[in-house]
């Protein structure tokens, strides 16, 4: 089967990306032109500078079918994207009456008085379809040229305004653009309790056995994303070799695998504690919110998570949560006694179905030979089943280990989920 | 003083860069380039493609007086950076016999025999002198161009291989090649409670009346960070400028201004706090926990921050925070009565000097007509102090909300921890 694949190129504008800030934007642009059947095979990051954009913009349009140009449509005069993109293609920018409406009306609605500044951001460049913005004030636009057929989105910067747009806008457009020829699919399993490598070496049988079998594997704090494409001629036979590749690595990973594309910890748990019409509050220690930020990051969260005892000191795990002076005397607070009664404690306190708590050393002072920086307990208590409790050693500064211990409580919650009730 | 400064480009090789891999390199080239009086100019990253990296090696030798290149020298059949780099200059590769004797005496020292295909690290560009490779196998390479003078390095793709070849031979080498005229320094304002086009427009006298002042503006959620270069002949005069640019920045932001390059708010209320002996504790509603995330992100932390109660139902903030049965009927949990109180009950349960709390509308749903999503309070009450609040409507997703809110909230504490007792 002959592929060609239509070639894509990222330019990220901002001065910012050339001196202090790392760019995170790639892998999100590079996966979704992936799925749209492109091969991303450059990025540039220029200044904020009219001749630095107008020129790396003409030397993709001679190479690329698409060319994302992310940042510099902001109001400051250093938001240059518009003027690079309209030099290049000769093109004039005038301000549209129409966006200028929409702008104020913006700023209308959040009873802010919109600078006169911001009145750039309603320039568009000749014929440019708009992309409309439903989080900040830019819009986005998109231009299409002919001899080769090309198109060239502008993009806003902050990454909650882009994102939506280059799904719901660019991907069908450059979709139907560019109609792929043959069915590419990918499958993403989500892990947790695993490593990258561990990861990578107990699913080897099935990447060495499948031919033309694409994968990655991604590592993030405390989980792990195995991504597989597979590249067919026609959906059918996609669509069963994917099935195929995904029955072969679940049946390898087992329960360590907590679900696909669109899902996190927390979002599993949500479903599971829906489904069992169940209640869920938290005590935490040295995640100092984290899990409880984590767990109301979900829409709807408020139906099952009624709250959390932030714990930093012993008087409030005594006072509050009920933690016995016994077991901090004898064990101290990071124990797996102390994580468990603190389970316990919230879910008393809260009146939930179940609770899940932590407790910890995030460092980087207050180690012993015996408790050293990074010694975490987790601990779920839950109705009709045993509390249940683990312990790790993790290393690294504060914000991993905390970072670490919030995803190893949100997994042993969400593998006791999946238990039935015993008792 | 008229001041020109040498320019730099960074190449990255590598078609994972263009895939699931994000770039951490380009933060840390530019600091050191930027340290040696360059300016990075563009960034560029490009597959394992011989004509790729030829054509984007030609560009940046028409514009830049320094190239970094990094990655692509490693054995495999994929790494292809001297033979693009040849190809550019027309020059020959061969393979040089002491790099293939150091090579294999490498090898030898950790008792592995060479691979055949590791032959490919011991061929050189014709002229280019060797950078030594003291952690991995491929040594560097660095060519002097003529008219006008120009230096390309090409560096190993592990950090910690290229690093000290970077710091310790290519920098020092540039120092030498381009010397250095001027002195320059940068300082970071950090700022909250203002929007990106607003410290703009406050700052513009500034901006408009100093020569030669090179800045930034960056927008993060809730907060902005305003950047600023001066560049003088000598330390003396560096210095001087630098400190009347932030006096006058300062004077002109008032007490937006929060802190300087390493503060975040977190960590700016964590000091004022120690320097009162003061305590801390946190209701939260919305923001889910965020806010004692980020304020337990602080080394040290446990020394002032006691707790939070994350009160996400209303029965929590009756319960435990003692919010007045009659304030949630009447005004409802998400009200300035409702925030009050919530910070008041945080401070008597947890007993502490301080409090603050937040209570809102984060979304998608749960909003009405006279409560829109994105509505928010923030208070702290405080020993000595009248309770302050203060109210905002956010837009957008509901994890811009819970961040928007968190800023918020955060800042509104500073604020009052700048104020002294009046009661």
């Amino acid at each position: 089967m002959s592929q060609t694949f239509k070639k894509a190129e990222i330019i990220c504008v901002g001065t910012e990306l050339l001196s202090g800030r790392i760019n995170t934007y790639i892998p999100l642009f590079a996966s979704g032109l992936k799925e749209a059947g492109f091969v991303v095979e450059r990025e540039h990051s220029v200044r904020d500078r009219v001749k630095d954009i107008s020129e790396t913009v003409a030397g993709a349009l001679r190479r690329a079918n698409a060319i994302i140009i992310c940042g510099g449509l902001g109001p400051t005069f250093d938001d240059l994207t518009r003027e690079g993109v309209a030099k290049t293609l000769k093109r004039k920018l005038g301000t549209s009456k129409k966006q200028l409406e929409i702008l104020k009306r913006k700023f209308r609605k959040y009873r802010f008085p919109m600078p006169k500044m911001n009145e750039r951001q309603a320039m568009l460049i000749e014929k440019a379809s708009v992309i409309a913005n439903s989080v900040g004030s830019a819009p986005g636009q998109l231009i299409k040229l002919k001899n080769p057929v090309r198109l060239l989105a502008l993009l806003p910067g902050p990454l909650d305004e882009w994102k939506p747009m280059f799904e719901n806008f660019i991907l069908p457009e450059l979709k139907k653009t560019f109609p792929v020829k043959t069915v590419k699919k990918t499958m993403v399993l989500r892990v947790a309790g695993m490593s990258e490598s561990a990861v990578e070496e107990a699913l080897r049988p099935v990447l060495e056995k499948t031919s033309g079998l694409d994968f990655t594997i991604l590592a993030g704090m405390g989980t792990v994303d195995f991504f597989a494409t597979v590249n067919e001629a026609d959906a059918g036979k996609c669509a069963k070799k994917l099935k195929q590749v995904r029955a072969e690595c679940e049946n390898l990973l087992g329960n360590t695998v907590y679900g696909g594309h669109h899902d996190s910890l927390e979002s599993v748990i949500g479903k599971k504690l829906s489904q069992r019409h169940w209640t869920l509050s938290a005590a935490e220690s040295c995640t100092g919110g984290l899990i409880s930020h984590r767990l109301t990051e979900v829409p709807g969260s408020s139906a099952y998570f009624m709250g959390t005892v932030v714990a930093y000191s012993n008087i409030v795990k005594e006072k509050l949560l009920g933690v016995r002076a016994s077991t901090l005397k004898k064990y101290g607070a990071v124990s797996s006694r102390g994580a468990v009664e603190m389970a316990r404690g919230a879910r008393k306190l809260f009146k939930t179905d179940c609770a899940l708590a932590v407790t910890g050393i995030a460092g980087p002072s207050g180690g012993s030979k015996e408790k050293p920086v990074g010694l975490v307990f987790v601990a779920v208590s839950a109705k009709g089943m045993e509390d249940a409790w683990g312990k790790k050693v993790f290393n690294g500064p504060r914000s991993r280990v905390k970072a670490r211990a919030a995803c190893m409580a949100l997994d042993l919650l969400r593998r006791r989920l999946d238990t039935p009730a015993v008792i």
